[in-house]
């Protein structure tokens, strides 16, 4: 056995073994990150000990010390909290296997083959974990996450017997068992694809081949999906995000976690329509749309595999496992579901749980036996994206009351914690994002990303995307001439109706005061109407009466759909928010509870987590552990329609208020905003107004 | 409950009802044809009572009595053996649901609901089996077998719930859902191609469709693979016997069992290759050989399928399940594997076990989502038509020790009980098929297909297939006029080969004895040896001392080969001999033993039992306990290669000679032979000759 392979062995064994030795004073062996642990005789590999404990720790080779995916680390000192004395004695000496791996590959300093080592006394022991989540498409509140892993692809190495006329089986056959003598892989399927290669391979690796082997769910049988000849010791996986506007694609290494590649691209849907409902009217208008929204975002999906292959010099054909989240109409699409019937109500989802594919079935250029899964949705408007984004968040998970919220042409809202989940959607329409506002725009170089306005003189300050300086700093002309000042977007959109706010050129009903116009010229009369100008350039960018009804009805149903779900848990306050997406990852928190986005929240406690959908997916795609956890925690959450509540209209009114007459005074205004109406008052006052009147223009 | 639909329910709960009934004083139901029988309550569906003792009784519509496929009967009189008293009136009234079914559709005198009638005392109920095993392509001995179903493919009518805003679940979910309320599939995956159509169809059918379910093995899980909209009460499967030589094909009702078509066609691989080891040579000269085999047999097998579509007006889109046998480079052919391995040592099979598979992935024009299922294979030599062929006629449910023989290009052998069975393949060549004949022929209209020497003259007669007269019959003439008489066929030539042996006109070791040429000019000299003219027609038609031997060849192989596997078991005897395939059907035992093609047995025992791979084929195809008794029972068969065995060579040079040295003198030599050579005797000794004397011409 000390030689032979250890693969997997299914846990009931392994179990029973664990239950004996843990009655006795063996040693005691605590895995980290996990915090997992239990005594083990001495002489127990390590890899044994991990596998007993339900550690995953990664061995392609089955413990034969040639593939080096399963090393780890002894963490050494006294762990009074654990009651571990944890020495460099306690684990057997580098023995000669572990010097074979180390003279022909790299062996970092103080790693060790957990194959090869064995237990000689008690032990901490780190499993690093090489997950690194990007810090470019990720914020950094999520960057340094741990994934734990345990993907569903298991890549085996085994020695095959050659064919024998005296048992006749066949070659795959004897393939199997091997998987089983030395994986424990019992009831193996085997992909079609294969059979007519499996000769070749086994042959071409003088009768040694790597399997890989895809099992997702425990009551799945497990399949060989590809193989290849000799060791094989790498495995790729994809982690995407099929938003309406952008897609973005990780690759990663499924044995160590580590991304190796990122990319993003726009949604060629695009062409067919800007918004989600445009698209699903261009299925219901064209016979062949569907069809062809479909081919747009599965070669979008290769193309960008392609990119992040040639990236890292990696063969799509290493490719075996893709994750996939994405709005329910992007995901309906995606497999080729008509999404009419998302469009109208009742909104039916043609699925809802989570879908296990074929990248074959899907048009994926990957490897031929490669699988796919997609998270569940969790109502007509609530999709796989949002239950990625509940995943990486976690309000299932934690004890304080979390408020997740991704805003778009819809805002996801997902609130709660480990007693209870309620979600829904809420239609905020594409204010936020720039749309339906005169001056707005997608965040791009040349918008206007974040803005000041002064409350005595009401003239404003504002900063550009791709421009370092603030509007009133030297240099700041010079820089911003290359791409101009173009428009706002969804950040400064909220920071600037704030400001209004704040310095009293609009009321707290939302109304450009005209007998501000006195004071200074950038509040004029547009017609029935004023507007304010934040820009005189070539492009003159004002802020219009329209642009805050606009930001007002988005932030009101926003606020109205935040405030339904507390209703329904009958809490007044949330203890912590996320917000996921790009939008929630350039406004100020600070500026979102001015302007009544958000409920009244400690500020230190609101974070932004850029895309949470797409760490959701990496953690899907890590762990199947996390599927489960989601697509459990999905069944669980308690969906609301927001058009079916008698509540929502009332609350949607409510909240057209600046901050929110629903929270007639927040704690936040209190702080924030009253000083500065304060100061302005005083300003005021010189001038002889009294502030807050309505004027009509 | 009365009134609600009662599918398919875990056997786990089912069981621990029956336990508990078992015990009481309860009725006693005895369902035939299984034998099955158990105690239950007055009042208990009979289609319960069948499900907890599981037997299957077909359901589509979950009870409702609308799809009438749970029909039963009623036995009724004394059944001492079994102790019951089964009455007509220990059955419920017809009901109201039987009333409704009768009107609408017809239900034979006699028959009943089994999901609308229920136990009202002691009963033996008949499930009808529709099975009938087509005569044309199943010789009498496989007539009228009943096969108990119970496939693989389960239909399965819902009424699926609306979609619900305050529930969001997707509609497949619901259907899912509803499968598992009515019929108690838990944990069903969904074959990927449904998804796009799922909406659509339950939006068609009011929101009642009916799934397909496949489950073949247990530990599956179950898939739904097709879905319609409302009740669909009808489902079909194909049973497939790739032979090199021909494709037979049946297309079979999955509900009743009934076959409703057959159709065969010739291999259209035979352009590649006549046999089988030519094909394998063609592939290994032409690089798309393999390919350009793959693609005629499975267009041959799709033009089969119209063919039996169109005779019984059923739509391939309706048909669920396939099962296909061959040997086993029919087997890796129409798989797509490459067949070189199996035409060299170690004969390695590139899979020897059952496959399962899709055929859309083995491109068969049939519903999408269609599974296909070939039985294993025993060896490289010894296909899935010879475990097809097994378990047809069952030689490891045997009490008694059966020879099962299918002659081919080899022939395979299999030989056992129920304690034990060895399997082999011997080289016979082609030579019992007509070939390396010097008049050899396939069997077709104008080949002599039966002959008789007469002892005294050695004139002989013969008949010829199309022809219903003997050759000495009056009207032989003219009938035999349109085809013609164009040469022997394989039947015929163990039949001449026999009688030459009989009349003397061949000594025991096979030498034409030149000397007889003086009784009957028949015996002619060419050359260095004597040859046998059979007929004198405008093609003249002989036996030469080469055909003799090419026979002698064969026929030693199959004898070495069957005794070296009676002395792997240690017998000398065979209780019962099964002869395989169409050779089998048409050779007279009697000559077979005369020649020793094969050991003593009653002749009475020796049946030949016609495409027993394709009976084979329609009992995996009806009942999935038969594809696990198969799987179990190739698992446990010895492989004997008659390559490595010491004893082959010496066997087979011991079978040379007529019948056969190593049983010197059989008992039916005894029986038959003797008394015929004795005549001869006579007869010679009037012109002066001692029989069975040696000459060389």
């Amino acid at each position: 056995m000390a030689d032979g392979p250890r693969g997997r062995v299914q846990g009931d064994k392994w179990r029973q073994v664990n239950k004996e030795s843990q009655t006795s004073g063996n040693p005691l062996v605590l895995f980290m990150p996990s915090g997992k642990r239990g005594r083990f005789p001495v002489g127990t590999p390590i890899l044994d000990a991990a596998r007993q404990l339900g550690v995953y720790v990664e061995s392609v080779c089955g413990g034969r010390g040639i593939c080096g995916r399963c090393q780890i680390e002894i963490q050494q000192g006294h762990f009074a909290k654990h009651g571990i004395e944890s020495r460099a004695e306690n684990i057997s000496e580098f023995g000669a296997k572990e010097h074979r791996y180390a003279e022909k590959r790299d062996l970092k300093e103080g790693r060790r083959l957990s194959c090869s080592s064995t237990v000689q006394g008690d032990l901490v022991i780190d499993v690093p974990q090489d997950v690194q989540v990007n810090a470019q498409v990720v914020r950094k509140a999520a960057i340094n996450r741990v994934i734990e892993r345990n993907p569903a692809i298991h890549m085996c190495y085994v020695e095959v017997d050659e064919p024998d006329m005296h048992k006749p089986l066949g070659d795959l056959d004897r393939l199997k068992a091997q998987l089983e003598r030395d994986w424990g892989w019992s009831d193996l399927l085997v992909s079609q694809h294969l059979l007519p290669s499996v000769q070749k391979i086994l042959r071409k690796g003088g009768w040694t081949a790597t399997a890989a082997i895809h099992q997702d769910m425990e009551s799945s049988r497990p399949t060989i999906i590809a193989l290849w000849p000799e060791l094989k010791n790498e495995a790729y996986g994809i982690a995407c995000d099929i938003g309406s506007t952008t897609i973005a694609l990780h690759l990663v290494s499924l044995l160590s976690g580590r991304i190796v590649a990122s990319s993003g691209t726009s949604n060629p849907q695009i062409r067919f329509g800007e918004d989600l409902m445009s698209r699903v009217s261009y299925v219901m208008m064209n016979p062949d749309g569907r069809e062809a929204m479909t081919n747009a975002v599965r070669q979008a999906i290769n193309e960008l595999t392609v990119n992040v292959c040639k990236e890292s010099g990696v063969s799509p054909g290493d490719i075996l496992d893709l994750v996939f989240v994405g709005n329910p109409i992007m995901h309906h699409l995606f497999l080729g579901i008509d999404p009419t019937e998302l469009g109208q109500a009742p909104f039916a989802l043609a699925v809802s749980g989570a879908v296990h594919s074929w990248a074959s079935e899907l048009g994926l250029a990957v490897n031929e036996g490669a699988r796919v899964y997609l998270l569940p949705c969790i109502a007509g408007h609530v999709g796989a994206d949002a239950a990625a984004a509940s995943l990486s968040e976690g309000p299932h998970r934690q004890d304080r009351m979390m408020l997740l919220v991704d805003v778009g042409t819809n805002a996801e809202i997902v609130l709660g914690n480990k007693d209870r989940v309620v979600a829904a959607s809420s239609p905020t329409g594409p204010a936020f994002e720039g749309a339906e506002i005169s001056s707005g725009q997608r965040a791009a170089p040349g918008a206007i990303e974040r803005v000041r306005i002064d409350p005595q003189t009401l003239e404003p300050r504002f900063r550009v995307i791709g421009v370092e300086q603030w509007s009133n700093e030297p240099g700041f002309d010079e820089n911003a001439a290359g791409s101009g000042i173009t428009g706002i977007c969804g950040s400064a959109i909220i920071e600037v109706v704030a400001e209004m706010y704040l310095t009293g050129i609009i009321s707290e009903d939302g109304v450009v005061d005209g007998s501000m116009a006195a004071r200074n010229p950038r509040i004029f009369s547009s017609g029935r109407t004023f507007s304010y100008l934040l820009h005189d350039g070539a492009q003159k960018i004002t802020v219009t009466q329209n642009d805050v009804r606009a930001i007002q009805l988005a932030k009101a149903a926003l606020y109205a759909g935040i405030k339904l779900l507390m209703q329904k848990l009958g809490i007044d306050h949330v203890d912590t928010i996320r917000f996921a997406g790009a939008f929630g990852s350039f406004i100020d928190p600070k500026y979102a509870m001015v302007l009544g986005l958000i409920p009244d929240c400690e500020l230190g406690e609101v974070k932004a987590v850029g895309n949470a959908a797409g760490t959701g997916a990496l953690m899907a795609l890590l762990n199947r552990d996390h599927r489960r956890e989601i697509e459990n925690t999905v069944n669980r959450i308690e969906k609301i329609e927001t058009a079916l509540e008698p509540n929502f209209q009332q609350l949607f009114i409510d909240a057209m208020a600046l901050p929110n007459k629903v929270d007639p005074f927040t704690r936040l205004a209190r702080q924030v905003a009253l000083p500065q109406r304060k100061a302005r008052e005083n300003a005021a006052t010189g001038d002889g107004r009294r502030p807050g009147r309505r004027r009509r223009g």
